[in-house]
Formats: C-alpha cells, structure tokens, sequence
C-alpha cells in the first residue's frame, strides 16, 4: 500500500522527471501552497517557472481537535505550478495520478469547472476541481490574475489534496487512520499536534497578543515595501495573514477590523506583486537568460502534429463531399458547451452564406470536450462571377463626340483594359461606364480553411481565459483542431494551431490520438469510440440510464424537478454511464433538503424518490464512460458518507445551540464592508418590515410572527450547516426554529424570507413571510445604490438584479401588499439605513426605483407583454401588485368593442386638454346638443376614478357614443373663454373619471 | 551530475527506505533542523522515532547579501533521526553518502570528534563531523540530554550541510553556481531572496518591532506551558528565538537583554521538554504501541553475529596460546585513543597477575578504531591450588582427651569432611584445627573471559554517553568484541555484546568484516589490511610521510613545533596517507598565525616552511588509507581556498574599520551574563593594571604604552577575523592596531595580554603587555569568585585554573613584578568590579587568593620542586616572584655547608621562641660565653632581614658555630625572667635577620 510519505516522494519524483523543481515549504505558516512566493510570486512577469513541493496549509478556522474525519487545522497540499502552460497539462495531471497508482481506467475521473478567485489578493483563474469518483482530489487553474497583474505567460496551478486522495486510495474513513509511513498512522504522527493546535486556534490564542502581531506584521510588511524588498514584505504580508485567520478562529474579528484587515492585506499583496515585477525587470530577469526548468518529459502524451504536407489539391472535376469541423477544448463548464454550439452553428451558417460553395444541410453537435460541425455536400469549388466595377457617369466619360475622356481613359487605365472595353451599366439609376471584372471562384480548401479560421479565433464564453496560444481566448483552452473536407485536410492555422485530421478520443482509452480518414466518417469515428456528441441525445441517455437504475430499486427521479440538474449532467460527460449508489438508511432523518443540496449541488447526484416522493437511501451519478461500476460506486458512497457524516455533525452541533446564540454570532459576519454585519442587516430588515406592515391588513397572530420571526431574522447565518452549505440558508433556520419550540408560522416566514430564491422560484405564502422577504431585499437595494456599488454591465457581484425581481415577484403575488410601492419601501429602507448612520442621498434612492421599476418593466416583457402595454402600466410601475392587475384587466377588456373607443378618446382628450385642468364643468355654459349629451352621462359617472378597468368600461360604456358626437360637432377651443373653459373642464372630467396609473396614448398605440 | 534537488530527493528515498519517516520543514523560521520538533521533541521519552527531512535553517547573522559564495541567511540541512540508535549508524551513513554518488573508496572520508551542547535549551551529545576530503559535511550525533532531560533511549541525530557536500560534489566554488534543478542555478532560484533577506536581517528590520514580537511570542509560549500545550509552547519558543536572532543580526541586542532572553528561553525550552514528555505518558505513548517506524534495510551492514557455538573445550594437555583482545568502537576522540589503551593495559595486567595462569608479554596498542591487546602464552589452565579453611582453635576442638568437640565436629560437618581428616595449622599465631581445600584451577577460557568483561565494561574517558547498548558507557559506542586464546574464542558477554572472531576492517574495504583465525594471527589479519595499530609506528609514518613530501617542494615540518598536532592526528587515522597539498600564493599575504590557524585549527593539516622557516604554500593532510589522491588533494585544497577566501574576506574588512570602533562593538559581546559585557571587562583590565602598575617601575613611554593598549585593550574580540576564529585573539589586535598606526610596542602589549595561551606558552615580555595580561586574569578569577562561579572537580567552563596558572607564570617570569601580590592584584580588582556594581564579598577574596596559591603550588610539584620546598616556599605563594627566587637561592645554596646547618638552627629557634617576642636584647642580660659570643656574631649582621638567601647564607655563616655552642650550653628557659627574656630575644633577632617568607621547619624536613 501507498502511504502517505510514498505518496508525497513520487509526485515529488514525478514532476522533478517532468522538469520542475521542488521548493521546501514555506517557512512561516500558510493557508495553501498558493501562497508560497514560489507560485504567488514566480507567476508574475515573463520568467519561465516549473515548481512542485508540499505545502502543509494551515487554515485556524477547520481547527477540530482531529475529531473531524475530514478536517484538520494543518491539511497537506501538494502544489505544482507550470509556467508557461505546457500545452498539455491535462495530459501530465492525469498521469501523475496513475503514478501514484491511481488506475484512470477503471475509476472516473471528471474536470468539473471551478473558477478560482481570492480578491484579497488581487488574483483569479479559470479551471477546475478534478473528481475521483464524486471526490474533489484537485484543484486545476490557469491562473490569469494576481496581485492585481494580469499574468502573460499565463501559468498552470494543479493542488492536490493529499489527505483525501490517500483515504480514497487506503480506503480509510478517518484520516488518523492513513498510514503516513511504514508502521505509522497520520494520527500517531500529528494527532496530538492537531488537537494542541486546534487548542490554540479555537480556545487559548491570546486575542490582544494576535491584533499585536498582526500590527506588527503589516507595519513591518508596509516598511519592506517602502525599501523595496518584496520578499521580506511577502513574508510579514503571510504573518499578518495567519494572524488574522487566529483572531478569526478565536471569533475576535469584529465586522470594522475584518474590513480594515482585508483592504490592508490587498493592498499591501498588490504592491508587493508590482514590486516583485519590478525588481526582477531590473535584475533584468535571470530565469529568461537561464536554460529555466523544462518540461522534458510529456511530450508523448501530445498528439501527433498536423502534417503540412497533408494538404491536397481539390481536382476541378471532383463532387461535392461532406465538412467536418471539430473544435477541440478541454473541459468546458456545463452552461458553455450549449453556447458555444450555437456560435459555432451561427457563424458557420452566415459565412457559408457569403460563399458561392453549395452545400447542404448544417449540423452542430458538442460535448464538453469538443464542438463538431458537420456540413452535407459541399462543392468543390466556387463558380466563377461576373461582376461590373463602377467608372465615371457616362456623361464625364464621352464628349459631345462620343469620344471617350481623360477620365474615362484614366479609369480603364487604372482598370488594366482598354478603354474600348468598357461597357455601360446602371448604378443607382445613373449610367455609368463599367468594367466586366471576372471573380474566380476558389476551392473549397481555400474558403472553408477562411471559415474555420474565423469560427475558432472567435469563440467566446461569459468568461474568457488565456493560456499558452499568444492570440486566443476562450473559456478553457482550444487545444486541437480537426477540418475535413472529404478526404481532404482543410488547412487552417489559427495563432498556434493548425486544422489537421487527429482527434482526441476519450483519455482513457488505450490509443488517445485517432487519424480521422475522411469528413463523412467523422462522426461515426467517434461514435465508435462512445462519445456521444448530440447533447440531446445524452440528455436522453442520462434520463433512461438514471430512471432505469432507480426503477431497479423500485424508485423514480424527479425529472422534472431536477431539469437544471439533468442539463448541466449531460454536459459534463462526453459518454453518459449512470451508476447507482446508495447510503447509510440513518441519514434519512436529515432534513430532506440536507441531503438534496449536498447531492445536488456538491455531487451533481440524481436523487432517488419512491412513489410517495419520499427520499430513498440511493443516488443516481453519471460517470463519463466506461469505467469499474463497483470501484466508482463505492468510491462516490464513500464520498457522500463522508459528506453526510460532516452535515449531521453540524446538524447535531447546531441543535445544540440556542437560537438566541446563533443568532447573536451573525454579527461576526459581514456582507459588504460599509454596511455593517449580518445582525445590522438582520435589525434593518425586521425594522423595515414593520413598518411596511403598516400598510398591510396584518391580524394580531401574523403581527406577532412577523415580531417574532423579526426578531430571529438570519440567525442561521451562523449555523455551522450554513456556514458548510450557504444554499441552505432559511431552509435551516425553519428548521431549527421548528425544533427550538417556535410556532410553525415563526419557522415558515424566517423560511419565506428567503424566498424567491431564483427567478420563477416559490414565492412566500404568509404575510409576515412576504414583508420580511420584501424588507430583505429592499435593504439590500437601498444599501447597495447608497454605496454607488449597482450593477453594471455584467458585473453584478451582489446580485442586485435577483433583488430587485424578487421584490418585484412578491409585490405582484401578495395583493395583501398593495398598498406598498417601490416608494414607500426604498424610503422605509432608507430611514433605516440612516439610522445607522450611513448617509443615503436623495439621488440614490431615485436611482435605486428607477433600478427596480426597470428590471419590473424587463420581467413583463420578458413574460411575453408587449412594449406598448408595459409602458402604458409605467404609471404604475411603483406599484407591481396594481400594474399587474391593469394588465391583466386589460387583457380581459380590450376584446369588448367599447374599450378601444373609450381608450382613443381618453388618449384624445389628455392631448387636448392643457395640464393643470380642473375636472369641473359650469353647465350653464354647455348648450350645443353634443356637450350637454356628454355633460349627462359624465354626470350620471360615480364621482371618482373608476377602481378597475372592467368596471370603467361597463360604467363608462355609455360615454362612447356621446363622445364620438362631441368630436365631431364640438370645437373645444371656443372663442368664448366661458364655454371653452366648461368644455374642457367636462372633457378632464372624462378622464378623471377614468382608472389612474394609465399611460393612455400608450395604451391607445399597444392595442391599436 | 546530481543537482542540488537530485541530492535532497535521494536522502529522502534513501532513508525511507531505511524505515525513516518523512516530515516536512517547519513551518517557522528555525536555526537548525534540531529545533523542528520532529527532533527537538521526539528524541525525548521512550517512543521509538525515525524520521529524514529537508530543513531550511535561518541564521540571520550569517546574512551576507548572498556575496559570500559559502554562508548564506538560509542554508538547507538534510536531517535524520534515528532513535533507537540503530546500531549501525555509522555504516548506514556512509552508505548514504554513496547514494549520493560519493565514492567512499576514492575520498577520505572521516569522523572527527565534535560534540554537540546547546546550553539554551538544556542539550548535548558527542559524536563527530564527518570530513570529506578535509571538509565537514554532517554533523553527527549521539543525543544524551535534550530539555533537561537524560535521553532514553539515546537518538543519533545526522546533519547533512547540502550547500557544502554540493558544491563539492559539483566543483563549484561560490552557492550561487550550484545546479539546484535542471536548468536552475541556487543563484537563480535563491539568489534574490538571499539579497533581500540579509537586508532585512542586518539592516532593515525595526528593532522595536522585533522587540515586541520577542516579548509576545515569549509570553504566548508561557501561557502555552501553563496551558498544558508543549506544541503551541514549542512554536513560540521558536519564534521567540527567531525574534531575539534578528535582533542580534541588527546588533539591538544589549547585555542585559541578552542574557534576560536566554535566560527565558532556556527555562521555557526546559519547561516545554518536561511538558511533552508528560503529555506523551498521559496519552500512553502511541507510539510505543505501533509497530513505529523501523529500520528495514541496512542490516547487512552489521556483522555477522559471533556464533554461539564457536566455544570450544580446551584439553587438559594444551599447550600455552597466544591471547588477542579487540575492543572494537567508533572513532574515539584523539585524546582518548592513548587513555584507552593505558586503561586496558592496566587493567589487563592486574587481572592476569590475580590468576594463576602462566603468561608472558603483555602488549596493548590502538587506533582511533580500536583497542588491541595481546598476551603471550598463556597457559591453558590453572594449576589446582591447596588451601586451608580456618577453623576453631585446637584447643577449642578437642576436649582434654583429645576428642573432638562440638566445635569441631559441626565445622567438620560444615565443611563436608570427616571430623577425622581435620588438619593443624597455625593462622595469625594461634593453632587452629583446618581443612584441606583444594581449588580446581579453571581453564584459560573461563579466566579471560571473565578479564574481558571486566575491561569492556570497565572503559572510561573524561566525557562519557550512552547509545543503543542498554548498559555500557564510554566516551563513544564499543561496537564488538573479538577475544581468542589460540583458535579458541574466549566466550565473554557484556550487556548485548558477545566476544567472538570477527573483526572490522577498514571500512571501505571491500569485505569490511574479516573472520580470524587464531590470536596469534590476529596482529598480522589487521596488519595486511593496512591497519596501524601501534600508535609510535603511525606517528613515525606520519612524520616520515610528511617530511618526505615537503621535502618534495624543498620545505620541511617543524615536527616539535607541530608535536600536538602530530599527536592529534596520529590518533585521527589508523593507516596514515600523506597528501600534499597547495594552495595560492597570494594567501601567504595574510598573516601567518592566520594561515596556520585555519591549517592546524580546522583542518589539522602540517604547514609546510622554507629552509628560513618562513610559510610555503604547501601543507600535508593525513589521510586515513588509501584513496584517490589526486581527488582527494583537490578537495582538500578547496576547502583550504574556501577558508582562506573567507579569512582573506575577513581581514580585508576588518582593516576598513577604524580601531575605536571595533573598540565600541565589544559592548555587544558578553562573557558571563552577570559581569557586564566585554567592553565592561575591557575596561576593568586597563583600570586595574593601571593601579598595579603603581608597584611597578615603569618608564615614560612604558605608561604611554599601557594607557594606549588599555583604551585598546580587547578591541579585536569585534573583528571579523577573531569572531571567526577565536584563537587568533590578541594576533589580530596586534596585527591590526600595527596596521592602523599604533606603535608597535602598543601592537605588542595587545598581543602579549592574552599571553600565556596555554600552560607552558610564551609569556609577556614587555612590562605593559604582563600588568595588562595580569589585570586580565586577575579580573576574571575575581569576577567568577565574586558570582561563586568557582571551579569544581572536572568542571572548568570558564578556564580559571589556566588564568590562574597564567597569572602565577606572569608574576614568577617578569621581576619588575615583584611587587604585585596575589593579595594586592586581587584587591585591585574586586575594588574594580565594586565600582561597577558587582557584589565582591570578602571570603571570594580569600577564595581566589587561596585557588591562584593552589594552583601555583600544584605548578611547582609539576615542575619537579618537593612537597617539602614548596611548603618552605608557602608563605612567598601570594609573591610567586619571589617565592619563584626563594627556591632559585634555596637550590644554590643548599650545597654549601652552613646552609642546613643554618636552616637547622632557625627552624628550632622558630619551634622555641614563643610568638610575639620582639627581636630585642639586654646585653646586660647575656653572661655566659656562649651567648656572648652569638650576640656578637647577631649584632655584626645587617639590622635587618636578609634580602636574599644566598646574601643571608654569606653574611650569616659566622652563626653557625656560636649557635651550635649556644644550644650546647645555654639553657634558654632561664630561671631569671630577665635572662630569659634576653635570651629569647636574642635568638627572636637571629630569626629576624633570617630571609622572610620561609616556612623553616618545612624547609628543614624539606633539605634534611
């Protein structure tokens, strides 16, 4: 058996083979191999740079006396940096892991997109985690920024988890039982220094010494700055960072120090980066002039290079033959493939478009590892074209002779032919002299070599990256490309890649790299390799494959439930193989929504359900390909134990604790810097709730959930469940305030509050439920446009945009909230906000309604409501709940003959009636038949704005007529200021009696 | 070729594979890889522990911006504990060393005694460094005591230096050029960080800063041992340590707070030791339940175990053999090679004269490896041997008819014989009756075995340890035992080790365990694998060789002035090797005494001069056996150039700095915690030979000279060059105080004060140079006095009996010294420390008066003067001048005849003459011829005492006569009061006139 030691000499052993050099760990304690100037600095600037060492991260806050199975204060990272990218790092990874004897056949091994970001350091990157059977064993990022730099050579970060992997290979559950050496246990060798440390971490470290030393730390780290000394600065940059994470172990941060502590680190981390950038340009970077560590081994596991020769010469007689295009990646996230799919599909269809091949029909395909395009029946050649190339107007070009002038002597000359070649053509109704200009057609190698070229450099995602190709960017890396045109190579180079006929099959397989004969075959190559390219078609297999292995124990999944689940599955395999995996039956007394959010979200597991829906003990993964089913399931058991273990291990902890308690720690967190703590947002949104409850009919029961619930607003923030799973939130407070003796109401409205959660998601039920949600998301708003911090472009890094529409959701499902408006809610929420002392201007929280009422506006077009009928609720936009009923009550009238009428004529009246006209009328002055009909009808209206539309429209179906003879025989504008006065004053009256809230003339243009 | 990385992989394999657990460098800056607990804590308490790992060790005074191409801030240790000691360490190591590609066949590979002791935190052991070719390049270990605490069992602990054993290895002569990895200088990989480190260290870091670190880091560490947390304890302890060496690298560190912090340091290190053994039985030792990390490998490195069976029975008709003892050990400190084989000659002898077997020569040689003895034929049996059992006296046996008594019969009955066999014989003058006894002689096997496992377990030396052996001690471990009388294998059992008839050859030889035949080929079976046994013949190699090959360049070897180092390195080899070597002329620019320090001091190589005596750049270095002589040569020459570059570094710098202020840096350095700094001690010395110069006749330029040499005094102590090597103390000062214009009798004062430098060394000759070499030792014996720091039995720390002898020589050779006392010398001095605040009590006057009179009698008897004169001489010892010429007059004189007579005379007037009486007389009184006639001879003498003996023995030789008569014929103890009085005061004033300061009846006992 491998132990832990062995473990840690061969990937030492593995990567010094492959070029890199071993570095000791970093002598003053770190939270991860990253920040160990050997990666945080070496990937700044143009030097080369290989490393691989071991990297014990010490992280005070999993301090847990090493009673957690899984968790210990002082966990070891193996890290590995390569810079540049060496084109195939994928390759060399998995490798490594065969290495330590980690069989890559029969186990499934998934890339699984995690994006890295550390904004206290200034720093991001793509990649992401690496699975082992459901297990995240590494961590894989093309870093692209750090300290604040962006990193040219971009450089290849791979962090294994050395604990986990060797409980996965020892088959341990608890890592004091990984035999760390031969006859040593990992408990024997650092139990006891887990347990001290975590001693200190979470219960002796005396507070006032740590600030000290943090002080001292980042004082000294600012001094080393000033003279221009990176290194010593980096080190006290670390110091100060361990001091912090004791105080934070310790719970000793208070919201203004952890603010103040960050904004320190990250500025102190971005200028010792542009320091250390600047000392080595002026050591003039000694590792660029040095032979620098070299990958030398790996390089068979890159495929075979396109041959250059294998370009041939289209026969001009030869037929049309099939295109196959494949664009090669590694590992795309789930929501990207579709994407790119549909970029790929776009382009090819408009630039074959602009061609003159004929062709057929266009199909595009993907998995996560490849896009393929394939096109029926492209000719060989384009025809030739005749085209005219415009000269001077045929009246420049002769003289009264019909002689031809200079200009017309010059344009031939400039054309190359004579002038007694040129012809007359018209050219926008003018008749010019012309040019017949022969346009031959190129082959279809030549056009479609164009077509590929522009198809690859212009793939993008929402995210983009660079790696080791100097010019492309994409998601992930493009790292081959196949186009065929029959048997032909269609050349196209594309920066450093160049179209050829290799592809990559599954990297499992025992040849990776297969020669594709010709463009017809393509698909079927890899179809007999088991890549199932149509993602409709895996989608299909990932839904019969899991509704079959859950039938085999009599269950069912919820396919509709788990739609989202199903799409991203299906594109996080290239050859869909469902396995069907099972757990301890006990962990069936967790909260149901525990153990979903942990198989789903973490596991991207299908939950099995039996015929009531209740949760059955098994799971449903969907491993990519073929692989040892038995060895996979226990290996993906193993990992859901474990995670199972840990959430009833927080589950039991919390119900421990008293929700006053928890409730009280969310002070410790903070969401924004400047706007105070979680507990301060918690206070804000009960104060905010009660008093829009104010404007609600609330009974005495709902006032007092509302108080109570209120008063418990967020506590489970400080769960350790939360803390573990943020999905979980609201869902955890319900529960525990379930369990800690609260009314049912208390628990679903502090469950309610979080609601909607996503976009269409379930919305509160209860009042109280829907003013704390309401609160919640007001305060949010408000507190953000106070800061100047809304969104923009796509950047919304608090979700403002979700906010605002889940505001907007609850105020059109909850008529009980009517009488609350996008107004009376941002000033409640800015009274609030004030109160605590942060300044809201007058400004922002007009911007903060103009946010919201459009995000309203964009959720009824983007429910299908026609532009004019939203801007014709705009009055109303303040008031979702009413807007909502306009619509509807216009939808239900605009069918009756009446409406559109009394639409045109209101429209008609408010353009002719000046602003500021009083609804009143003298009758005295009203004689002509046609006013005095009106004047009885509009007399005979109740004397207010009619409450609904339907019931205006009834009511005021009788103003039709009267008021189609008023315009015809009525000129408003009489000479005599009396009567013009009366009848304008009569025609405001007909408006004023109509619904308020209603943009008439846009109404009058939307159902025109 | 193996790169730095290559090397540092390799022991890690190496030593796994040997069963050691890997562990990762500390994750704080430590000084060395003793202070990762991996070692520090694990070497104490009875759990086994094998652990090898890389520690990068931080010396932030060793900063040298990365120019100094041997010393860096951080260097990297390769560290390796072995605990138990495994048996074969040694054997285990050189294989190490081979996986490393050094061939140990080629390279001189040796163990030089080095012991390890870190007073600050209660720790030592002996062992060795390991050479290389000339180089050290492991430290090599035996733990005794760690913390405080006796180890058990004992931990052998071995340091590889990688820069150093790398550099060699790769021919490189400055770090920077060593290939780390492929492609990678160490320059390039570290070369920054050693330039920014050393910034910080020595330039940049705040020291208030770093003061308070020191002070919070000591503080967390104290309420971790309170805690009950030795881990936590133990990491701030580091940090401490860290802290306080950043300090002193700023040059921050004052006296006081130097030795408040070791102070602290030490008691929290002691404490942490006591705490983790404590917390290791309270949680039951997991590690003793294990299976532990083992040695797996390296078993056929030991011997094979002597076979019990090879015990054979000796006829009754052997003939005498031949007797061979080899007490096997590794390599014995020089010194100790010559005690060893005293001590088991003595023994050896003793015992075989207690037997009764025959024997004849007994021969007893050694090496550093070994101790041989052999006895010549020795018989194969004891001869029987009759004795008598006492029992009751006849007349107590037998009754008054001859019958034998109760008595009788029951010691009859008792000693199993008929009461009829009873014999007589007389004991002790009384007949008893007896019994004839005989005693079976045993046979010559049984006999010696019993001598061996006498003189095995009886080995001693002045330091003596522990190792694996679970009853011996010695000054390093016995590793086997060859004993055979004949072909016979003597049998012998001490603790684990069994005699038997294998023996250890050379190591490197191909086969390094020989079987022997028989003793009388023992000898010759060593002999012809060139193993030197007999320490004169390897000394006379040495000698030839190295003459031979000076002789070689024209040059020779001062053999009696190099007679130690001769000594020191014929105990260093068991087959000298003579290699000349060179190096670069340009060096011989230094000072000699530099040259032949590093020569002699380090390397223990002979300085090679011209026929003028004058340095050639050659040197002879004694290999231990052959080798490859040409590598071997190279390497020795670089590790020559590598110091002579370092010293040459040293001596260039230490001229740039102007003498005044390598005057004021001695303030930084401390001797004892409690006397002040060097500076302060600096000072006390010039003051006080100011005030005994006082007593002495001094010249003009002669007090100028002693003024400018005080304010001087000790300034070199601050140079690089002392700091480096301190022996070249007072060479450098006269060196550098020539060179920077002093004069060169104040050049010579500074020199002569630190003369003598050992017992029987060059002594001061000018007068300013001995009252400053005087005030200096005086201070120090007062001093230590004063703190009650005297000497006790072996323990010396601070070479108060060498100041003392150096004071006593100083005062006997310099006559213009007479009047400087002990006693005057002493008071000057304690009234010196008085001023500066140090308690002198008066009984530590007494005390070091009657410490420096010891030693100064105990120097005579060395010398060869009798107990008798030098209790004569006693009551001169506070005036060694004087009494020095007491015994010079006393050897003169004490041929004549008058002398004894004299001496005579005087001692029995002193025994006489009560004390008190006045040297007076009334003629008046004085009647009878006899004392007549004395008084006339007394009131002829000089009217007063005489000032020398030889003056006295001239003037006074017409006493001698008179004085005889007078005690013929007078009675002094006269009836008449008057008389008698006269005549006692006539006698009282022949003493008087005698010379003071002798004891007379001593010196009569003493001459009789």
């Amino acid at each position: 058996m491998l132990t832990v030691q062995d473990a840690l000499l061969t990937l030492q052993k593995f990567w010094t083979d492959r070029g890199c050099m071993v570095v000791q760990p970093y002598n003053s304690e770190v939270g991860a191999g990253t920040m160990n100037p050997a990666t945080l600095m070496r990937v700044l600037g143009p030097e080369p740079w290989r490393a691989a060492y071991v990297e014990p991260s010490v992280r005070p806050d999993d301090s847990r006396y090493g009673e957690n199975p899984n968790r210990l204060q002082t966990h070891t990272q193996f890290q590995v940096i390569l810079k540049p990218d060496p084109g195939n790092p994928q390759e060399l990874y998995l490798e490594s892991l065969q290495a330590l004897d980690i069989d890559i056949h029969a186990h499934d091994v998934r890339f699984v997109e995690d994006n890295w970001a550390q904004p206290a350091i200034g720093a991001w990157g793509l990649g992401w985690e690496v699975w082992l059977d459901g297990m995240e064993i590494t961590q894989f990022t093309y870093f692209q920024q750090v300290g604040g730099q962006n990193l040219d050579p971009v450089s290849v970060e791979l962090t294994y988890g050395i604990e986990r992997i060797m409980m996965a290979q020892q088959g341990v559950t608890h890592f004091k039982d990984l035999q760390y050496a031969p006859g040593v246990t990992y408990g024997e060798a650092f139990g006891q220094q887990e347990y001290e440390m975590s001693r200190y971490y979470l219960d002796d470290a005396d507070v006032p010494a740590n600030r000290e030393l943090f002080d001292h730390y980042t004082s000294e780290a600012q001094r080393m700055v000033d003279a221009r000394l990176p290194i010593p600065a980096h080190n006290y940059v670390l110091k100060s960072s361990h001091a912090f994470n004791v105080l934070d172990a310790r719970g000793a941060i208070s919201t203004t120090e952890r603010a103040k502590a960050f904004s320190t680190m990250r500025r102190l981390s971005r200028e010792v980066a542009k320091l250390w950038v600047e000392r080595r340009e002026e050591l003039d970077y000694p590792l660029l002039k040095s032979e620098g560590p070299k990958i030398q081994a790996g390089a068979a596991l890159m495929p075979p290079q396109p041959d250059p020769d294998d370009i041939g010469t289209v026969a001009a007689e030869a037929d049309s033959q099939t295109f196959a295009l494949e664009v090669g990646v590694e590992e795309l996230p789930p929501h990207v493939v579709e994407q790119a799919i549909e970029q790929v599909r776009t382009t090819l269809t408009e630039r074959l478009a602009g061609t003159r091949l004929t062709y057929g029909a266009i199909d595009v395909v993907g998995t996560p590892r490849r896009i393929v395009a394939t096109v029926a029946g492209v000719s060989a050649h384009e025809p030739n074209a005749e085209t005219l190339r415009k000269g001077p107007k045929v009246a420049a070009a002769y003289d009264a002779d019909g002689n031809p002038t200079k200009p017309a002597e010059g344009f031939a000359r400039g054309q190359k032919v004579d002038v007694a070649d040129l012809v007359r053509a018209e050219f926008d109704g003018a008749e010019h002299v012309a040019v017949k200009v022969t346009e031959s057609g190129r082959d279809v190698l030549a056009v479609m070599g164009e077509i590929v070229e522009v198809i690859v450099s212009g793939l993008r995602a929402d995210k983009n990256m660079k790696w080791s190709d100097p010019e492309l960017v994409y998601s992930r890396p493009i790292r081959w490309v196949v186009a065929l045109w029959g048997s032909y190579v269609v050349p196209a180079e594309v920066s450093k890649l160049r179209a050829g006929r290799t592809t990559y099959v599954q990297r499992t397989d025992l040849q990776p790299h297969v020669s594709v004969k010709d463009a017809a075959s393509f698909k079927h190559v890899l179809e007999t390799h088991h890549l199932v390219l149509d993602p409709k078609v895996r989608r299909q297999q990932v839904v019969d494959q899991a509704a079959k292995l859950a039938e085999s124990v009599g269950g069912t999944v919820d396919f509709e439930g788990e739609s989202a689940l199903v799409d991203e599955i299906t594109n996080l395999v290239e050859q869909p193989h469902g396995i069907l995996g099972t757990f301890g039956p006990s962990y069936l007394e967790l909260p149901e929504q525990i153990l979903t959010t942990v198989m789903r979200k973490h596991q991207r597991y299908l939950p099995v359900r039996d015929a009531a829906g209740k949760l059955m003990p098994y799971f449903v993964t969907i491993a990519n390909g073929d692989c040892d089913d038995e060895l996979v399931r226990l290996g993906n058991e193993s990992v859901l134990r474990a995670r199972y273990e840990d959430a009833a291990f927080f589950y039991q902890a919390d119900l421990k604790v008293p929700l006053a308690d928890l409730r009280s720690k969310i002070s410790k967190l903070t969401f924004e810097d400047r706007i105070g703590s979680m507990a301060d947002r918690a206070g804000r949104i009960a104060d905010v709730a009660t008093v829009l409850a104010a404007d609600v009919d609330l009974s005495g029961p709902e006032k007092t959930t509302l108080k109570r619930a209120g008063e418990l607003a967020k506590f489970d923030l400080s769960s350790s469940m939360v803390v573990e799973l943020s999905s979980l939130a609201g869902t955890m407070a319900q529960e525990y305030a379930a369990r800690a003796g609260e009314t049912p109401e208390v628990a679903a409205a502090l469950l309610e509050m979080e609601q909607p959660r996503t976009a269409g998601g379930a919305l509160p039920e209860s009042k109280p439920g829907a003013l704390l949600a309401l609160a919640d998301r007001l305060d949010l708003l408000m507190a953000m446009f106070a800061l100047g911090a809304k969104p923009t472009g796509s950047s919304d890094p608090f979700a403002l945009r979700r906010a605002a529409l889940g505001a907007v959701s609850i105020l059109r499902s909850q008529p009980a909230l009517a009488g609350i408006t996008v107004d009376s809610g941002l000033a409640a929420a800015a009274d609030r906000l004030r109160k605590q002392g942060i300044e809201v201007s007058d400004e922002s929280v007009a911007s903060a309604k103009e946010f919201i009422e459009g995000r309203f506006a964009q959720q009824l077009r983007d429910e299908g409501v026609s532009a004019g009928l939203v801007t014709a609720v705009q009055p109303l936009a303040a008031a979702p709940g009413k807007a909502e009923h306009a619509l509807n009550d216009i939808a239900t009238v605009r069918r009756l003959d009446a409406f559109p009428a009394l639409v045109e004529a209101v429209q008609r009246i408010t353009r002719i009636v000046p602003k500021g006209t009083e609804p009143s009328y003298d009758r005295a002055h009203l004689t002509e038949p046609a006013e005095v009909a009106l004047a009885d009808v509009v007399d005979g209206l109740p004397d207010h704005a009619a409450d609904s539309i339907p019931e205006w429209t009834t009511d005021a179906d009788a103003l039709v007529e009267p008021l189609v003879r008023f315009f015809d025989d009525v000129l408003v504008m009489a000479d005599d200021a009396a009567v013009k006065a009366a009848r304008l004053g009569l025609l405001q009256t007909v408006v004023e009696r109509a619904p308020s809230g209603i943009a008439w003339q846009a109404l009058h243009t939307a159902i025109a």
